[in-house]
């Protein structure tokens, strides 16, 4: 008998008849005698139909007031849930995120777990009930509702297994694993059947979009099991864990790209010491994530600093960069919107320096133009124009295609 | 400055337009110094669509699980109603049963209160915040969701103001008040400007539907003042209380019809002693309610007892008679659902006998039958044909019509 923790999203409990698959899924792991906690989203756009009517009523809404009003559709989609198990005759219990006992710091909208209360979740599992929990959520030391904001749910149903020490957190979504590259998009790509955390920690981020690299940080802590799965075909997904069986040759993992971001160059800086820490402590204050940086010598005395953000962090990290203008003394801010970031992820690059030789020439060879180049131990990231990253990813793929082959 | 608990129904806060109305209210009373507590229903169709959704997956779902469906749309209400008092820039805070205190038994879908921990809606105020407590709903021993039931949304607005001590306890609704009739069917009928609680709590029964008898019961029990008005026209309404100034001469408050009834009969009963008590204990232990009972001699040897029920309790009546016929010892069940219950109701009633005399001479000129009579120390009812049951409140409300200009 294993501890099961199993996450379902949005998309699969989108309706009655989606929420009887997941009731069968949850059953069919019951059956085979394990103790079963699933984590459930909100049903597909509830969550968005929420906003819209906190829009209508006050376009500023305070996130306290906001979090009581989301928090509600994780709740019916895990009553739903719970009564489509009933139906199949098992004893089951749905419990929201305080009675689930997720307790969370205070910042509203974007709360973060700081322990799990188990103690009633063991109880209902003693009494061998499944237990439904809602994702996305928790309770603050004021017993004030709040929601964990992007990425919650998995990041829920991490904290879950690791808290109690659970043998394997399956993430259910509507895609079948992880993939080598976009297979809408690259004839060639495939699924994996293992990656690590750290390299899925690459990927999450450069938006492959299966797992929050929230929650994927949270499982490399402690060291949970991850697997990544379909709730609507059933087949095995991809593994995530600490180390995989891989045979030598094998270094990359997948080819990714992210085109929600923007590059913006503050020209003209004048070029003292210390000019970088204040531009990019000024950005880590307001919470602005910043990605690749690029530090050039410009025009004789002066020099140029370019970085990327989301491209929802844009018009924030302009307006403060144009607010500190003067502290800083930079002469004029560029913004270009137009470009993508494709990345090369694999945890055997680092003893490998051709990986990124290979990526460039692949790039050079089909016409493609790179724009600005970031490196770490498992990655190498390039800037392309928008327009060419997806011919970019193929190219890459392609390179790599023997690579690859060897993960399957 | 007094502190006023204000309760708005599902039609009150049906959709934008409407909380934010609602929110008017509420703020309008916050800017004359008061301090407020409002509870809401959900949405004006929420809990039947939230029911649809249920039935969809499972009709047979536990009330336990319904329980948490349902308690969402008060919490949804709430929150909007927040943000709509947010944007007229007044600080607010909205809680659900559980944070606001409300701790119930744990009949799932029909919970009684046990009391209410209102520490944190104090805490509140005296932060000078208006208060949004979700109606309908509370928390068990075992910290699990439950919701009140019938009329729960009111009872939770009286016992909140009975804890909290409150100075008035404000139910606005869709209607001005209570009337000496259904305005919509009796010409001359008037809204009473007090009423007392006795009379409030027959007319309720009775079918007026302006409130719930539970939060009536409540009142009375603790002496909370209320006001019935309407939050659409802004007209004062109703005040109901323990004794109202009335010159003698007025003894009437209302006329009230009830069509949803049905009367059974067991024919062919032996007459013996303790078959009424073993009849209505029978339907006791089952917590079906019984209204008007007649118990007349039959042929020779045999009686019939004859008694009214809420026609939802009909089936489940006659299947537990069914049930039990054997050791009762009846012939058969006689079924008639096309009837209606007509009273008059006054607390000045008790001492003057020509009230009953008088309401029954209204009905013998009319030419209606009737089928049953039943009286208590403030009311009068009879039951009549289903198709005459409107006629009658109206001549029965011509017969009284200078008493209730009295009560003007």
């Amino acid at each position: 008998m294993a501890l099961i923790v199993q996450k379902f999203g949005g998309t699969s409990v989108a309706d009655a008849g989606r929420l009887r698959n997941v009731a069968r899924i949850i059953a069919d792991t019951y059956r085979q005698g394990h103790q079963v906690v699933a984590v459930l989203s909100a049903q597909g756009d509830t969550t968005d139909d929420l906003i819209e009517k906190a829009r209508e009523i006050n376009p500023q809404a305070s996130k306290r007031e906001m979090d009581m009003l989301l928090s509600t559709g994780e709740q019916i989609s895990c009553a739903l849930c719970a009564m489509a198990i009933e139906a199949l005759g098992l004893p089951v219990v749905s419990l929201t995120g305080w009675q689930a006992g997720f307790r969370t710091n205070s910042q509203y909208g974007n709360a973060r777990i700081k322990k799990v209360r188990h103690d009633r979740i063991l109880e209902e599992l003693d009494k061998r009930r499944i237990v439904i929990v809602t994702g996305f959520q928790g309770m603050s030391r004021y017993e004030d509702i709040t929601t964990l904001g992007r990425g919650g749910s998995d990041t829920s149903a991490v904290a879950l297994a690791a808290s109690l020490r659970a043998d394997l957190c399956q993430i259910y979504t509507d895609v079948e694993g992880v993939y080598t590259a976009d297979p809408r998009l690259v004839p060639g790509a495939h699924k994996l059947d293992e990656i690590t955390y750290d390299e899925m920690l690459e990927l999450a981020t450069l938006g492959a979009q299966v797992l929050h690299n929230r929650s994927v940080e949270m499982a490399k802590r402690y060291n949970v099991n991850l697997e990544v799965l379909s709730s609507f075909s059933g087949k095995p997904g991809t593994k995530v864990k600490e180390v995989v069986k891989r045979m030598e040759r094998s270094h990359i993992s997948g080819v990714a790209k992210d085109k929600n971001i923007a590059r913006l160059a503050l020209v003209g800086l004048e070029d003292t010491p210390g000019i970088a820490f204040k531009i990019f402590s000024l950005l880590a204050r307001s919470n602005l994530n910043v990605d690749l940086i690029l530090q050039s010598i410009g025009r004789s005395d002066t020099k140029d600093i370019s970085f990327t953000v989301a491209k929802s962090d844009l018009e924030q990290a302009k307006q403060l960069l144009w607010d500190n203008r003067e502290s800083i003394a930079f002469d004029h801010i560029d913004v270009c919107e137009n470009i993508a970031k494709v990345s090369v992820v694999g945890a055997g690059m680092y003893n490998n320096p051709g990986v990124a030789a290979a990526m460039f020439e692949a790039l050079f060879n089909a016409g493609i133009n790179i724009s600005m180049i970031s490196t770490s131990e498992i990655k190498v990231s390039v800037l392309v124009d928008m327009d060419q990253a997806d011919r970019a990813v193929q190219v890459i793929h392609d390179q790599f295609t023997e690579e690859l082959e060897g993960r399957r």
